[in-house]
């Protein structure tokens, strides 16, 4: 059975700061940080389940992305970081088994997401800022903890004739490794297929050469060289990675005002109407005069447009997936003058090479990723006093569906550069590019467009006049509401990522669709299922029927 | 609750032909076929729901997909199919929504598997033999109707101010259109995602101009030139495809015994031990002296060993997921000598431009695809006496593991110029490549490799000595048929389709593994889900939470 949603429970939120975090210490000493894990085990999320072994739940992982985060922004100079752990023989033993155990589906499936994209951001960090990741595994790590590991650039594995990395899910729970594990096993790394099977169903791991030598880990050094070979191997991470300059941009709390019914924030407003599980993304626009060189970008930092208003999007949309799971249809709607969205995003693209700007749109990237991946219906409403141009037309282009009203003196739509590359999706297309597969139309950038030529080019799904669009919209959103949650969640995850797979896109629709089809079957959720008899003395008992 | 699997049921049977046709008719007329689907409401394969509006069952399916293996084999002459409707009004319903309400999980993912492998057998004929596929959509086409259409090369639909297209099942069942559907749209036809959303909500679908704007259908045209129009665009497929020339080659019955404890085949057995779910699959090679030449092996026709060999192991792969789902592992053996292995297949490859030929060769690839596809454990035993070269080491390179004996006068393998390329997996490469997508090892083709060779360039898993070897396989496969079988089935699907997506492996990875998931969701299956309630006075009930 469906667990009811504690709607009692606090809500979670997902702003930190390395002053409060609870599980991790970052430490940096330039051009190394080390990010240690040492998980307070009395402090879990929420009561019933102590975090022991350096096991994780969602507020661990709300750390370590802030602490990703904050690494590109606030230390420009680290260029190599070591995640390691602060407890004796053991890195990391996975997602707590009995927080997973003790959650509902939802929550689950949303934790398993969050969790994926905190180690793409660090994927993301190497690729895109050459911040590189050494996993300096000091002990145990299985599962999510191989997970971790596995989302760095190197993995050095102590040998100290203990130590292994292993995936025990399987074996063990019955479940899948489902933080992207198996797919980085084989896609990333490389693992052949039969060693990455034998490696997934044997629940104590591998260690020494045998690690090595099936692509699971990058070295082994034996206890007496790992202290010496940890910071040997970040140098020369380090040294590979353009260097950059400190001082960083300081990430402000964004302060926002949190409500049953929504959530105010300075560009990014929330308005929840729960009976008719509908609620309406406000994103506001520049002022005027937002800065054009870089200098002054950095000295605005965290409170330039394009920097604050996309954080705000992502908060939002984070409080909507864990906060508001019975919001099925979210309105995307801007506010503003298109004319200076354009002219911040021009800003930002004009100054690309200065590693500040790189860093907002990297974030403008990363974020409107989220919004893809987030399973609620999004639809456009491009109406009067709306600004979908550039980077705010990315959120139409993102969007299920848009409606556009058609009138004279209506609104406009425009596309700019920030369309044609900047912020990929995860297949690695513009969302362009995406929409367009059979064949791109002509559309001059930087051109405001009404409702009907918005429709003639297929840049909106609808364009109804004024007689119309009232009721019309309101029957399109009615009518999604209506829908099963459950069919529109796999209806959009298939229609969103038309053309080309990546790694990321494999881990999020085929890793995790299967991940969430175990996560409920009986044989791991049921009474007698595997993860629902984890640590208790009696056995799962599996209905064998294969399908 | 997981329905029992019936095992009172009769086993389902996939060999059939033309003259047994219950609900398909095959009409022949150079260079033109006709494939009528009239369904037989009273014939389904089992009692408790009526075919109705040519709503399709497994029965149905079974002979669609003979007819196109036939098609090939038999009427070389045949370059165009005209896939229409026996029935007024309606050219097809899809999948009949009561068989489904009334199957287990395991039955209904297996039967969207089917369905899909047959839509792909279509394309596949398409691709690779220029045989081309009109839907004459002569009426209402919906859910896996519309799956059928969007499986051929040209849609025609009547312009009748009725018929449309349709992908009904989200909004009526809560469900996905599963048999490729949501990718065809996308990623086939190019269908912009935005409209592919609004044309999956719909529950009355799109008809006329709007389906041709929206690149649903290629061409609608009015009912009073639909009759004219179908064999003129037919001829125009035809005229387009290479011209072969008749005589065909009957593929003649397969004749094998079926027993509760396996099958018996020419080259094909399979030995079931249910206590242990475990098989035993055999596949003997060739004898000494098969046929070298074109019109020898048209003349031996479908005795010749290639077709022979893997039309048995299509139906041994059929009957383990539909007759015996509770098998875990399938113990993947040959016997016979490798020189005639490499032999028969030096032959056929001598002669791929033969369009005879390349028919077996066709058939070997999607046989090995289907095993790809199967959801049970394939472990390869390469023992004394076996003959794992050229295309019988597919098997090898297709399990999960192998397991290879390394004794003096032991067993040996060899690759050929088989594995590089004339039998690609869904994602478009060889089995080797996929193998080591880190990097090929060099390997000599056409020699033979013992067990200590084979270890060493990865070709085989593991190979244990003969002190270790009876005991080591034997606790392999104990220990894997003691694992959750959903555990398994979602991990193999992962790491055996490692490297490149396709649209096949997305329909299969991504859109199948998301169906399953609401496949057992509540909001589906459960009392009050939407499947449950189909047809029923009572609406369905969702609980809102979306994940």
């Amino acid at each position: 059975m469906e667990q009811a949603t504690p709607t009692t429970a606090t809500p979670i939120r997902f702003e930190t700061h390395p002053d409060r975090y609870i599980h991790w210490r970052l430490e940096i000493e330039p051009p190394l940080a080390r990010l240690v894990m040492d998980v307070d085990e009395e402090k879990a999320q929420r009561p019933g389940y102590p975090l022991k072994l350096n096991s994780y739940d969602l507020g661990v992982d709300i750390e370590l992305a802030d602490a990703v985060q904050r690494l590109r922004f606030e230390h420009p100079e680290v260029r190599a970081v070591v995640v390691t752990s602060g407890k004796d023989r053991v890195f990391c033993s996975g997602a707590n088994i009995y927080m997973l155990g003790s959650s509902t589906h939802a929550f689950k499936v949303n934790f398993c997401k969050f969790t994926n994209e905190t180690r793409l951001s660090m994927e993301d960090a190497s690729a895109h800022s050459g911040l590189k990741f050494l996993a300096a595994v000091n002990g145990a790590c299985a599962g999510g903890g191989y997970e971790l590991a596995l989302a760095c650039d190197h993995i050095l594995l102590v040998d100290d004739a203990s130590s292994a990395v292993s995936l025990p899910e399987v074996p063990l729970l019955g479940v899948l490794p489902g933080t992207g594990g198996l797919t980085r096993v084989v896609d990333k790394r490389k693992v052949r297929r039969d060693l990455a099977d034998a490696f997934s169903s044997l629940g104590e791991g591998v260690k020494g050469k045998r690690a090595v030598q099936w692509r699971l880990v990058d070295e082994t050094v034996p206890l007496s060289k790992f202290a010496a070979r940890v910071p040997e191997k970040a140098k020369e991470l380090a040294a590979a990675a353009p260097a950059r300059n400190a001082p960083g941009v300081e990430l402000k709390p964004l302060e926002g005002k949190y409500t049953k019914d929504g959530i105010e924030h300075r560009y990014v407003t929330l308005k929840v109407d729960a009976g008719a599980r509908v609620a309406h993304l406000t994103m506001k626009g520049p002022d005027a005069g937002e800065l054009k060189d870089a200098a002054g970008m950095r000295k605005k930092g965290s409170d330039l447009w394009a920097l604050r208003a996309f954080r705000e999007l992502d908060d939002v949309l984070l409080d909507l997936r864990f906060n508001r799971p019975e919001v099925g249809v979210v309105v995307l709607q801007t506010r503003g003058d298109a004319a200076n969205v354009l002219a911040a995003d021009q800003a930002l693209l004009a100054n690309k090479e200065d590693w500040f700007a790189a860093e907002v749109l990297h974030l403008m990237r990363r974020v409107l990723k989220r919004l893809d991946l987030t399973a609620r219906t999004f639809y456009a409403v491009i109406d009067q006093g709306s600004c979908f141009a550039g980077s705010l037309m990315e959120l139409a282009l993102a969007a299920d569906r848009s409606y556009m009203l058609a009138a004279n003196d209506g609104p406009k739509i425009a596309l700019s550069a920030m369309n044609d590359g900047p912020l990929p999706m995860s297949n690695g297309l513009s969302r362009f590019e995406t929409r367009f597969l059979a064949g791109k139309p002509e559309i001059p950038r930087d051109q405001p467009m009404d409702g009907d030529e918005a429709l003639e080019k297929g840049l909106v799904t609808f364009s109804p006049d004024e007689i119309d669009w009232e009721d019309e919209v309101r029957l399109a959103i009615e009518e999604r509401a209506s829908l099963s949650p459950d069919a529109l969640t796999g209806m959009e995850a298939n229609l969103r990522f038309a053309g080309p797979e990546t790694m990321e896109t494999k881990i999020f629709g085929r890793l995790s669709a299967w991940q969430n089809w175990i996560f409920q079957r009986p044989n791991a959720v049921g009474e007698k299922g595997a993860l629902t008899l984890y640590g208790k003395p009696e056995r799962a008992r599996f209905t064998w029927t294969r399908t």
